[in-house]
């Protein structure tokens, strides 16, 4: 069994039973439901009780219990061609030199984490026309400056002007 | 003269001058620092009065501070081999297909602009390292349904369960 | 079941039966025909009442309805291999740059919408070999200028010469 | 001297001088300002009358304006990176198969051609936001049936149902 | 079905016959040997009498005959891996210059149509080696000067020097 | 120097003067017009008399006829972009599995040099619109059988049926 | 039934025999051993007494005997991905210009043959390890200069100094 | 002024001196030599008094020195063609599915990050010929789990077998 | 039976049973982990004791454990899109030039070997987080000067500066 | 001063002075000719002894000189454009499979070393047309089967059938 047979499957059942993403990420909770559908996706591992609530709601047998338990194999063929994941590729492609220059500007040499990051997303009411409203937060993680000597920093840091 | 020659001779005056970005967006001012970055990086169009402040901050003739009024040829080559900026193509790599899923399900069919869009960065202190954290917001337009006969809403809508 | 099993399903229904597009877009109705045969290519979605038609023209299971009803992953590889397709194509890579110099021109910083957009094909009989007609209009979307201070517009506008 | 190169010396005169777009295709006339801007940027060919009253508006020399006669090598690198040129890409790759259906259907097996083509864009006012019209039609190329015996047509053409 | 099954469904037929492509060319008829085994290897539309007459020398069921009969999507991964198929692709890439000259010298600015096209092969015995000799007929496309005013020719064609 | 800035340095003499390709090959003589302009253009090697011709009528330095006596290192960036060359890369997509099959049916396993070959251009005259007309002929080579026993032969055939 | 299903039949039987290349080969016997085996592999051709004793070794069907003998579509994806090919593309990417340099200065203008050449592989004892030994030798061909006259060879060959 | 100007004139530099890279990582010191070669070579910034000291060795403008200070834009065109580099990429592409599995059954879900990791080099003598020791460590950083509820780890960990 | 259905087989297995790698290599043993999981993962070639053990534990079939020791074709599809493993590829790519760099000036030109190198993985404890730590070592292998003549060593090795 | 410079001006001296490769590697001498061409092409590094030697006779300053010396960034844009080179491309690309196959049957698990290898180049006098005659020997290098226990050879070795 591949992951994206799993992937195939949860989806035929979601289908079937015409349930909402909104609903199957009610019923399994536990965690953002970004990470709980990327599961379901195929992008992101459940960890152990949650992929037990996801397999009781799908009706998984247990070997499918445990491959939504395991890390897959990440990513999807780039660029993406869906308009929707496009337009949040070219933001990146577009403004990712201002980001960057923002971003070592205020924090010094290094990334923000695409790990250890957090996502949300709301509907923005707005007369002109409603907004998706997102808020991101990723750990800002400093180059290291291994082999420091004394009085260098061990790690990338701002340095004063 | 080309776009990339005005960003390479705004990039030397900022390093002779010794500058920050945080300096040059506080002596344009008029819209989100963001913008006036990606202008002075070549992908972004200034507008005219902001233009005339760039220019008089660089001391750029009046040929450059017209070409800052121009609409570039956007974008650059990718995969971004560049790893702060990497990390935000993974995010969408990753995570794309279920932002997808959540978008749509809330809004219907449709995408969420990156041209009305905006966003914010900010430093979020943390004990465990500060964290960057970033507010976007970006309209959702829904497709049309051109043609559309009595009865059908013309534009991409949340269909009822 | 994936998408292109359901395309290549109402594909062998619409050979068996020997109807044409024009055909099935008659009996579907509702929408523009584009969009109803972009649907059974899997590339759009057909809103519930014609999905619940066009299966009852085809003759499909209550998941495959629900399956067209679905917002499809888009796109497909590129450049195209396909002759008519590919002069679409040609016609953006050679004309793009003077379309794009035409529309900034006209409406300021911006992009015209590939979602609030219709097209319309016609025959146009013409002695020298009968011509398409396509007639096509999109949305016009002016850049943001987020942040603005007093006396900026919030959006991309045609400044003042 | 390439031809980039005389682009990029029109494109510094244009901005010089402050002129649009509209203001030079109105000096130059005599065919269709998408032809005229794309002969300046270096997609076409400007026929000798027009060459002459380019290269008497932008100063060249006579060089110059018989490489403004020259047909270019045409074409630029694929996917546009730039937003307002990739929506256009977008539309074919999504549509391109739908349109593909539609033209077959209504001319049979043939193309529509990219050099046989015109194209027109308007401004349409709408209260909702202002639309590009466009306007486009291409000659109806069908494939040609060659070393035909007696009875088969000897271009494609649309066969009775 | 798809059209790749078709193919490899009349590959396997051929095999198991022991056919070559001129006997099952003969057969057919009608057209260009070159269109008849486009087809059946999935690039071309056979028209309906070839195709009927293809379906009884395969006995291909019905759907499979109108399969026949259906616009393919053309092309295939370039470049091409195959030695003999490189080597046209090899011609092209080599000479494609030196023809673009020698054409627009000749016709003005236009192409050699890929649609309305012929092509022979025929052996020419060498005494030292055999040769194939090839030969190809398209019509000239001249690009279409759209927009003409008076005095102007609406097509492109070769001006005097 | 490099072979692109002596092709620049023709292309500019040509153009200063006037000169059509028919005038410079008929000057320079003794092979293909085909050879004559793709050396010029940097893609082929001229025997020492012509390169000596070439050198005389665009008044070269020693150094630049030998470069023109060099062989190159050949090709460009593919696929072309250009339409009029885009179309040949085409013919060679679309046709080349049937050009395999009837060169294979005929000569068996080999290839059609693309080394030893040759091609002519005329114009066709033809009220529906001039042709190109295009003769090519090009050595087939066996595929070797090499370290072939008795009675093996030791070049590819086509083989009795 | 395709090419590669053919393959991975082989291999099968290959597998559960315990059989090595060395003992397939000297069973097939009649050409080199590199033909042999890239033919099972679905690279090459097997003529009609090979592919009979290929068939007979193997308990082939009759139509999988006449797979043998069908000139395959050759090639594969590249670059290779596989260390030991790597290191042969690796060979060609970092000496191809020394060898062109070589082989041109040896025999003028033309290529050696991919196709008229053979190749032998052994074993070169040496006591820091032993080496593979490989003999290649390919027929060169010269490019023609087609359309020569009087006093102009026809083929590319080695000019005096 | 663009990085690889400045990378390009320390080169010049280093080589018109003789300087092997231990003399000036010996001279500049601070950080481990990979670091410092990074920087000098355009992959790494260097802190403020390294690059002085770098500045100083080289006898740098006051600009260039504040450039070696500035975040470079990181990376370079893979895959690499040089063989030294390509043997770490090899490394990778082969064994990466396995370290992942490795890795991830030691820490669980997340990666060893590639940002603060070090890296040393050292000659291993081996009467077989010596070898290059390589030593690596990098944190590892596990997914997070936003949106935690409680009794579920906000980051990823081993979870119990 | 391709090599890829084998791994399938074997992770279903796996899961099935809920074993760690770190089980599956305790029970096979003989050699490092990273090469076991390598084989099993489809990358490596397993020794036929070792496959013994595999096929034991897995419960495969003679042919399954004759294509354990087999050597596979290797690689797998770059850049890698999951994170884990773009972070050493990342690696790569920022530091290449530098360990080149470095590994030369200690070594001489060669290359550090991809084939006769180990690799080990340790969890090292540390108060931020606990680190991967990464210990290789590959023989470094130098050019080989051929054709060398008396005085000219056979090898590369480090000049004498 | 990049590599490339240095190429091109060697190349412009050779060609100023009509030497062939033969004279320049005959008065270089020392390794051979590949190594010296290849060196002299920018993709080999020249000992001190033949850089000296390349030096005095091209004229080289002394900076120069030790470029000549510096190991180069290796390789060249894949797949190579130019038909001489992409003809032992293609002999890769179609026989590698079978080369793999023979020489691990031979030597078991390893590869044949692209970097401990030697090449020869000689004409073959043939009737029908001269041959280009090559033998190469790499040194076989074995997988390393680190980690090994007691009674696992250390590296890769043909095991006994």
């Amino acid at each position: 069994m591949r992951r994206e047979e799993l992937t195939e499957k949860i989806l035929d059942i979601k289908r079937e039973r015409g349930w909402s993403w909104k609903h199957i990420t009610g019923e399994i909770g536990g965690v953002s439901e970004v990470l709980i559908i990327g599961a379901l996706l195929g992008q992101m591992k459940l960890i152990k009780p949650l992929a037990k609530k996801a397999a009781a709601l799908f009706g998984l047998s247990e070997a499918e219990e445990r491959m939504l338990n395991e890390v897959p194999y990440r990513g999807m063929p780039m660029p993406p061609t869906d308009p929707l994941i496009y337009r949040f590729y070219e933001m990146v492609m577009v403004n990712g030199p201002a980001w960057k220059a923002l971003i070592e500007d205020e924090f010094g040499d290094g990334i923000m984490s695409a790990i250890d990051f957090d996502i949300t997303f709301e509907r923005e009411p707005n007369p002109k026309g409603d907004r998706v409203k997102i808020g991101m937060s990723g750990k800002f993680l400093p180059y290291r400056y291994y082999g420091s000597e004394q009085g260098i920093p061990e790690y990338g840091y701002k340095e004063p002007e």
